[in-house]
This record gives structure tokens, C-alpha cells and sequence, in this order.
């Protein structure tokens, strides 16, 4: 345990009793009653005190599902063109990320920077890899965290944003980028892009058991056609034994099925250890958010691409993404707006391969202050970030 | 015209390049090249001079659809309760909005006051009217608009939000409403609250004509019914010579009759007159906005309200506001975004009672200002607002 500690003292976390959170070594080592008075600060030579000034305290902001490696952030205006479909703007994006420069250390930088001052502390990001960039990305996005001077915890997903089977090579870079130490590998659309649900699915299966790591699909496939590949994901990880490591990504299909066999669905997601993340898009079909809640599935809640040749919205607050995820599933109640922060929180650990990541002894000091009279009123005003702590280390 | 007058100077309108705007009781009275240099200043003892620094303008935001009498803006978080249908909200505000004193003069002030430093300028403002309140909340509104110090644009719709038929006395009020000055008076929902829909339409129309008021009708009734509800209101407007005075707010049915049947709904609005409102919602049915607007029926978008006893979401930004109307619409390119904005703009003059409401010579001098690169970025990064004049005065 390192000599000096840090208190951040009067918060109120969750909205809670005023209380002082000590840490040390980057993790919360105690929260306790906040005691005013000078006379605390006076006998603790070692100890360096933050005041909280009785603001409202929320563990750091899980982005569940970013791309990080594909945004013109900080740049001059982009105009969006190319064709309004998936394939349409994989091959936009191939075509023209060049002339952006992306991947792109200073906009992955520059946007990495909005993003952790506005609360996000823990990302699990996609990143490129394809026949065009290979790996480069990923180095990308690493040095990018790196430069930030506080310690964001980050998980690499390799994605094989231009399809993986019918881009031969593709396979290997994925191979490769799991050697190297990416956490997980990505998938898309296996039946639409791929044309072969069952190759693609197999070859990913096949690089996680051998190198283990985690996969990450994007299902943007619908009705009946999503629902069989959720089956063949579910099939293959109960049969691989990867329960806790597979993550479905966007997912609309489970939202168009009917009611009998999204809970199905739901139910043999659970039983296998499958989880899935939204970025809570207004224009999409709904998820049974609640349903898989409620059924233990864990859900992830990410900002996606953010001012890229895919579109050009997005600021990343992490409060407002929320927001969106409450109001998509009709919350108004305070215990519904709560669970919004805590989904996008405390209950996404997982994602980004944590244990713990909350207001409590043993997580990591990801904290954000907020003025707000409490989490309801944080979710809905979504009021500016007063201080970001990351490990302890205050953000600026 | 007054002696004084004022200029705008270095700003770029819709994106333009640098123009001066020239101000003179009110209303914009020339636009021209910004003429940089202090001799411009120094030649001209009895003009007030404003520097715009080269920020982006754009015309004061219209709100065509706001009840800035009924939110607890300012007061301490109000948890949310009732039954999740129209009818469970109307009775949980009856029974809860006198402990919060609403229609409340401080909350709508503090409500107005927030709404006009993110730069709206204009108001159609829905009033409760009914057995309860009286037409209590109408001054309410105007004299929190009168408080303003600038002048702000009001229209004000007395709205029988507990239904008119069912609560008799109700016609009367909206009478004296009209008599007494309110611009529209509204209606709601005539099949599934009042349960006689020719009842109160033809009642609404009566009052309408006999006083020389417009009618903004509540309409969340769905599928063939709202439609049926949609065509009553045509021909009423098409009998009585209504033409231009009579909207349709919400108007969900719209968007979820089959194609053929919407495009004939859409002829007809065209043929009488009739205009539509949204708040842009992203939990309702959608409406086809781009079929209406190239159909030239006209389409206002408001706030609905905020932090009221209807839920607790809302922060009346009308650049977010306008943003989420675009992402339902799919919009992307740059052309689509500034559409969004002229919609929330320049477009919705009529909704206010305006002829004009554009950064142009005749129009009041609303003006606002954001550090965007073009208008396109100002939708989606929605940037604080530097300056807001209304009528040529600066809120502060």
C-alpha cells in the first residue's frame, strides 16, 4: 500500500448520508461517515484531502461498446455521405478513412479526453482490424489510453468490421490480435455479411477456446434470422464452455421475435453465460431490456461510434446515453431511473473485466461528482461532470 | 423607429459568411457583409454595438409545443407516481398538483427562464383549463412571460387536459378563454376521454369560429381511430374556413395507418389547412414528418412538458430537441440536419403567429448564438448558447 492516501470527503454516494471515501493505491479502502471539521484534515500529514463539497457521487461510466479507432473528433466538420445500409457504410467508411487519417492517434485522443471528462473511466472498444489497417488500430487506441495520464481501464474487442470469412486473412489478423493480447474478438452479422453463419461462428469459437479470450459479436440481423444466430452463439458457448464470455452487440432481433420466444431467447442466453450490449438507438427495435434484467442476463449500455464516417452524431455523455436508455424502456419512477445509472455503472463490471466497480471497499476510485439533489435528478438534468476521479487521480 | 439602434456584429448567419445584423425596434433591418475595423464603430455615435465574434447565428428557437404551467421547475426532485395511461396521469396531476402549487408563477418563471437562455424565443404555450383551476394558469403564463424583460413570443391554447364533454362547465371556460384572449383553444382526444368524438369537435369548432380562435387538439388516439378522429377535423376545418388555424398535436395515428391511407391523410391536411405538432418522442409511434413536410403541411415541434406531474424528463434544450427529431427521422447528411433546425426555426413562424421568423430584414431580431463550425455541428454537438436576443434585447 503506497504511503500517501487520498479522502474525497463529503460526497454523497448514490445519494446517500455525507460520507468520506478513502483511497489508496487506486482502490477504495474505506467509506465512512463524513466527519466535518478542520481537525480531520489537521492529523493526517500523509493523507491528501479532495473536497466534495456535498456533491452527488456515482462510480465511473462503463461504455460497454465504443469504437474508438474510427472517429474524426477534433477535426474540422465531415459531411456524412454514402449509402444509408450496413454494407453501405463499411464501404463509405473503407473508401474515405484514409483521407481522415483514421486510425487516428489525435482523434482517438482528442475524443477519449471528451469522453473521460464527461464520467466515462472504463471502456470495452471495438476497434478495426482488417485487411487494410490490420492491426494498426488497436496500437491506436492503447497509446491513446495510455496518454491520458490516468489509469482507464480498457478492453480491446479486434473487429472484423468488413466481414470476416468472405475477406480471406481476416481470420489470421483476428488470430493474431488475440496473440497480441486483445481481450476479446469480434464478429458481424454472420448470415448477412458472411453469407455463412455456422463458418464464421465456428472460426471465431475455434481462436477464443485456443487462445482464450472473449467474443463480442455485432448482430444487427433481424426477426427469425437474428434469433437463429443468437441460437448458434448460445449452442457453441454452452458447448465451449466460454459462459461469461460472449457478448451479443446491438442484437435487434430478440426485439422483433415474438413474446414466446424472446423469453426463449432470454432464457437460454442465461442458462449459457451470454450478455449482451445496446447503445440504445432511437431508431431501432426495442430490446427486452427489463425481461433480460430480470432474468440475470447482464446488458451493457455503450455510446457506439461517435462523429464518424458512419454518422455524425454523438458527444458521449454517458448521463444522457443513460437518459435515453430509461426513457426507451419508459421509466419515469425514481427506482427506474436509478437502475439506468446502475446499468450503465455499477452493474457493467463485467464488460470491462472488473470484479467490482462501484462506490464500495475493493473497487477501483472511478468516481464522478455531480450537482444533483440525487440520482433521478442526475439522470434527467445530466448537469456537468464537477470532478472525475480515475484510480484516485483526478482527471483534467 | 427609435433613435438607437443596435448591431450585431461578425456573426454568420445560418453558417454564412461574417454579416453585421442590424437591429431597429425590435426587427432586423439589414443584413450585410461583416465590414471589420473600428472606423465602422467609431462613425456611428447612436448604435449599439455587440460582437458576435464570428459565431454561428441562427433564428430563436420556437417552442410549438409547451405546458409552461404545469412543471415543478426549481422546486426540490418530485418522485413520480400514478398509473401509466393518459387518463392515470391527468388524475395523478389532480390530485397532486395543489401541493406543488402549479400552475405555479415561480416554477413557470424559473421554467421560462431556462428555456429562453437556451435560446428559445417563441411559445405556444397548452394551459390547463378546468373545473379545478379555472383559467387561473393563463395569467400565470403570461405574466411569467411579461416577467422576462425580453420580449418573448406567446400564444397561449386554454387546454381542457381533464377532458371537455365528461366535465361540464368546461366548453364555458374555454369560452371565456376565447373571449378573453387565449389565440387557440385546445381539445383532447375526443374519442377515448370525452367518448363522443363529433361531441366535442363540433362543440371546439363552434367556439372556434363564434370567437375567431385557432384549435390545437390533443390527439394520442391510435390507429383507424385517431385516423377517423384526423379526418373529422378536416372536414370540420374545411366547413368552417379554418384553414391555417387548426393543428393537431401528437397525432400518433398518422404514423401507424398503412401507406396508402397516410399519404390520403397527409392530401387532406394539405387541403384544409390543418398542421401538426410533435415533441419527438422517442417511445411513440413515428411520424412521417419528411411525407408531411414535402407535402407542405406544416410541422411545429415542441417541448412538451418538463419535470412535470407527467414525468420528470426534460431540459427544454432545443438543439437536443431538434437533434432527436432528426435521429428518429434517420437523418445524417448535412442538408437533413439543417432541415431539423429550420424545422425547429425559421419553419415554425406560423406556429407563433409570425409571418416571418428568420435571420432576415422584417423579422424580429431573435437571434442565437453558438460556437459551431456550421449549423450541421450545432444540431449535434449543441454547444452552450453565447447570446440570446429576443427582439433585439439580450437575455441575461
Amino acid at each position: 500500500m503506497s504511503d500517501v492516501q487520498t479522502v474525497l470527503r463529503n460526497v454523497r454516494p448514490w445519494g446517500a448520508a455525507a460520507a468520506d471515501i478513502r483511497i489508496a493505491d487506486g482502490a477504495i479502502v474505506a467509506v465512512d461517515p463524513h466527519r466535518p471539521g478542520d481537525d480531520v484534515l489537521a492529523g493526517d500529514p500523509a493523507t491528501r484531502f479532495i473536497d466534495g463539497r456535498g456533491l452527488l457521487a456515482l462510480p465511473g461510466f462503463v461504455n460497454a461498446h465504443a469504437h474508438l479507432d474510427k472517429s474524426w473528433w477534433g477535426r474540422p466538420w465531415v459531411s456524412y455521405g454514402g449509402v444509408a445500409t450496413t454494407q453501405g457504410r463499411i464501404e463509405h467508411e473503407r473508401a474515405h478513412r484514409g483521407e481522415l487519417g483514421i486510425p487516428s492517434p489525435q482523434s482517438t485522443a482528442a475524443l477519449l479526453r471528451a469522453l473521460v471528462s464527461q464520467g466515462a473511466t472504463a471502456f470495452r472498444s471495438h476497434v478495426d482490424v482488417d485487411l487494410g489497417v490490420g492491426l494498426d488500430g488497436i496500437g491506436v487506441v492503447r497509446d491513446a489510453v495510455a496518454s491520458l495520464g490516468v489509469p482507464v481501464a480498457l478492453e480491446i474487442v479486434a473487429f472484423p468490421q468488413d466481414g470476416v470469412l468472405r475477406r480471406p486473412g481476416v481470420l489470421d489478423l483476428l488470430d493474431q490480435a488475440a496473440a497480441a493480447g486483445a481481450e476479446h474478438i469480434g464478429g458481424l452479422d454472420p448470415a448477412s455479411i458472411d453469407r455463412d453463419p455456422v463458418g464464421q461462428l465456428d472460426a471465431l469459437f475455434d481462436i477464443a477456446v485456443r487462445r482464450g479470450v472473449g467474443i463480442d459479436i455485432h448482430l444487427h440481423d433481424g426477426g427469425e434470422l437474428g434469433a437463429f444466430e443468437y441460437e448458434l452463439i448460445i449452442e457453441r458457448t454452452l458447448a465451449t464452455g466460454l459462459a461469461g464470455r460472449v457478448n451479443v452487440a446491438h442484437g435487434f432481433a430478440i426485439g422483433e421475435v415474438a413474446p414466446a420466444r424472446q423469453q426463449g431467447l432470454i432464457e437460454r442466453m442465461r442458462e449459457a453465460g451470454v450478455s449482451i450490449t445496446t447503445v440504445a438507438p432511437i431508431n431501432a427495435p426495442r430490446l427486452p431490456l427489463d425481461a433480460l434484467r430480470a432474468a440475470g442476463v447482464p446488458v451493457g449500455l455503450g455510446t457506439d461510434g461517435i462523429r464518424d464516417l458512419w454518422g455524425p452524431f454523438g458527444d458521449g455523455d454517458p448521463l444522457r446515453l443513460a437518459a435515453r436508455l430509461a426513457q426507451l424502456a419508459g421509466a419515469r419512477r425514481d427506482e427506474e431511473l436509478t437502475a439506468a445509472v446502475r446499468l450503465a455503472t455499477s452493474d457493467a463490471a463485467a464488460f470491462v473485466g472488473r470484479a467490482v466497480h462501484d462506490l464500495v471497499v475493493g473497487s477501483p476510485a472511478d468516481i464522478v461528482l455531480v450537482d444533483a439533489e440525487n440520482v433521478p435528478e442526475a439522470l434527467v438534468a445530466a448537469p456537468p461532470r464537477e470532478l472525475v476521479l480515475v484510480g484516485g487521480v483526478e482527471f483534467a
